[in-house]
């Protein structure tokens, strides 16, 4: 039987602001990647986040970011690779401890906005995360893309990679993300993207923007959990997995 | 043989500002209070601390506080007990982590600045703190005043409370200290503060401000990291101890 | 004719996260107190805010506050007189230039939250926010609660004192507002909002929560701008007030 | 008489953190470039930093920053021109509250660490930049590199340009800055410094590292104000320059 994961971006409402519908989300994905204070998430509401999580039964990761609440995580910010190791560590030990109170545990670790993207490519940045993960516990998994400088020094360092596939993002035929910017990047129909998602776990193929059929290798797909429809989208893919006979858990 | 702890507060430089003496500091006490990044401390600084506490053999604690690096945890939040019980977790899981990757652990607990003197009296506050420690790991001891709420809220959650004593701070006779604000509360001479110190561990007993002979019970002493002349107290402190046969050793 | 001021607490959004409809209060306000950057409001969110309120011909005052993100300023902080004073100057200056720059001024000067309601009592808090109204502008009026030791340090230092009416709290007979801990403390029903508030200003009187009628003063009425329903309720009071033929203009 | 203009970046500290001698450095040069809050200075160590300069004749500019305390201002951030003109517009507001309550004005703005160094190339943040002082006050110079995009952007506005020389920096033979990562980036003689500048200011020219002799236009020299020896090279250099005959003012 294929199994996969459904991961989605959780805990990051911040003090009195809200964002997304973790109650919600709880209840579809199998891999919560919590945010740990850095881009969002205080600490009060990443207890309440990692107890329903719990409770759930859902897999709780470690969603790491650049310090950068005024930014959401999303500017990429020229840190040197000994502060960035130590802001590694520190939120992933912090998420720890939140996590154990909470009666789970952190299972892997996510990078977030412009640092996943910065080490897709950025080597000296990519090793430093991969340092931090590896100092914390050799023995946590990283969710990130596959083809990434970021695997590789995660990889070196011992580390089990675990590729993601995006439910609703176009692919070059590189097997990179087409750009926010550009036009068809995001993809925003239900019914369609619950079909692409099946039809990648099933073949481990996708086309990409231009047409052509590229291999991805998926062990988890992203579902977004804070754009409009995100519950909606998130449950139809569930559903549709389901319904293909594919199981859902976390890669834990 | 006696055996007493001397403890300081250490890792409170932040970014480009420094403050203390870490280096000194570390080849003369037992334990350090290490920030937790709240009050004071970035990751990598909070890391490199922690590898010379490591390798100096001192016992590295958790030096909680209220999220206030402006004014250095040193003013009262009206916080509320939930928010407070989840900052301190995620404070101490952080510096657990540090540790972790420096080589070393989080031997215990004690709250910094105006949270340490809050909780004394204010039970609330108090209580969010013990349920803190005792949600992280229900070994860890708690460093602190003896006569405090935070002690007996610390004790009713089964915790080990670790008792210390002042150094160079007047007390009053009903065994708190004398306000920072009136004549006589801090001693400047490290002879003096050295022969007190060795008096209080020796007789359990200390002269409060007015001259009665108060009992004063020390498994730690707490001397200051970043004063004027701190190493220097600090230093003739512990040679004074080891002269009269003390040892100094942490309480862990 | 009769006049009176309509204000609520704009600009509270920050970063990617939301906070109330500032779009369509602005459509109702005569007044709106823009967050300056300590408890909510990033600059570009403010820069948007203040060009809105220029076009809609609202007045703009800026809502001070401690320093307190995480907790939205709603957390007492026992910050110095003089870090305060430095702080409300700060925080007044950069909405100016802010203000200035969308084409148009800061009008007056309301606290926010935990600092609105301590210096209510306060006096050195109280004294602390007057001086620094005085220092940026003594021509600057003050919004706030006409009973309050801040509005006596505001006076004892010639500032004009604009005293408000809340349009949905409950009322104390000593004129006082009840806690939004207790029962009845907020009313709801948009209608009877707009009653109360129409007869608040045409009678100089309110029905205090035993019924008591007591003496109000009233240049401004305090509509909320974040809570459920807040566009529908200050929409209904704004027009109640016009077809009560009461003129709704900034106080300035 | 030749006159020129000697600046150092002051109110740099920040809660408890010192950093640099602003008392003794105020009584050194024309111009201080006072920190904004966003790298360094709370608003209480920028109010007395304020004072004193005004006590002392001495110019106050607005040193504007990345938002990055942690950092110091002193890494790349990747932010919007939308964002970073708020934010610029913002500090400026903020200093020109602080100053006017300390009884001078903000003179002029010059960026700080990072962004200096971005803007010299970086043309979309250079834009914006130079917006936001326009938006302000299209009567303030701004202070930097004489061949940096920022100060063609700054002119393209109608703003005033200062150019400005380092005493103790290396140049290359186009003009630009030798890293500091480069041998003999940094001269720290006293003596050979104010030797120099003197010779700059009076020739308009400079010995690049490689020997070759190249034009400099200087209205500005910028001391350091926080490296040891800072104070008395730019004592040093003061009395140079002095017993040159040159007259040292502010350029406003």
């Amino acid at each position: 039987m294929t199994t996969v994961d459904l991961n989605a971006d959780l805990g990051e409402s911040f003090g009195v602001w809200q964002l997304g519908d973790d109650e919600a989300m709880l209840g579809v994905v199998t891999s919560a990647n919590v945010a740990c204070g850095f881009h969002a998430g205080d600490p009060a509401l990443l207890l309440r986040t990692c107890r329903t999580a719990a409770q759930r039964g859902v897999a709780v990761g470690a969603q790491v970011s650049y310090s950068d609440l005024a930014g959401f995580g999303r500017r990429f910010i020229d840190v040197t690779p000994e502060d960035l190791t130590a802001d590694v560590i520190y939120q992933i030990g912090a998420l720890q401890a939140i996590a154990h109170a909470a009666g789970t545990t952190v299972n892997y670790v996510k990078p977030h906005g412009a640092l996943y993207n910065t080490i897709v490519s950025h080597r000296e940045q990519a090793a430093a995360v991969a340092a931090a993960v590896a100092a914390v516990d050799a023995g946590l998994p990283v969710l990130g893309l596959s083809s990434s400088v970021f695997f590789a020094e995660a990889s070196a360092r011992g580390l089990r990679t675990v590729p993601e596939a995006f439910a609703d993002r176009a692919y070059r035929p590189d097997g990179t993300l087409v750009s926010r910017r550009e036009r068809g990047s995001v993809l925003h129909d239900p019914g369609e993207i619950a079909e692409r998602v099946s039809s990648m776990v099933m073949s481990g193929q996708v086309a990409a923007i231009d047409g052509t059929i590229i291999p991805i290798t998926t062990e988890s797909i992203c579902v977004h959990g804070d754009s409009p429809g995100a519950v909606q989208i998130a449950t139809t893919v569930r559903e549709r997995l389901v319904a293909d006979g594919i199981e859902l858990a976390a890669f834990g």
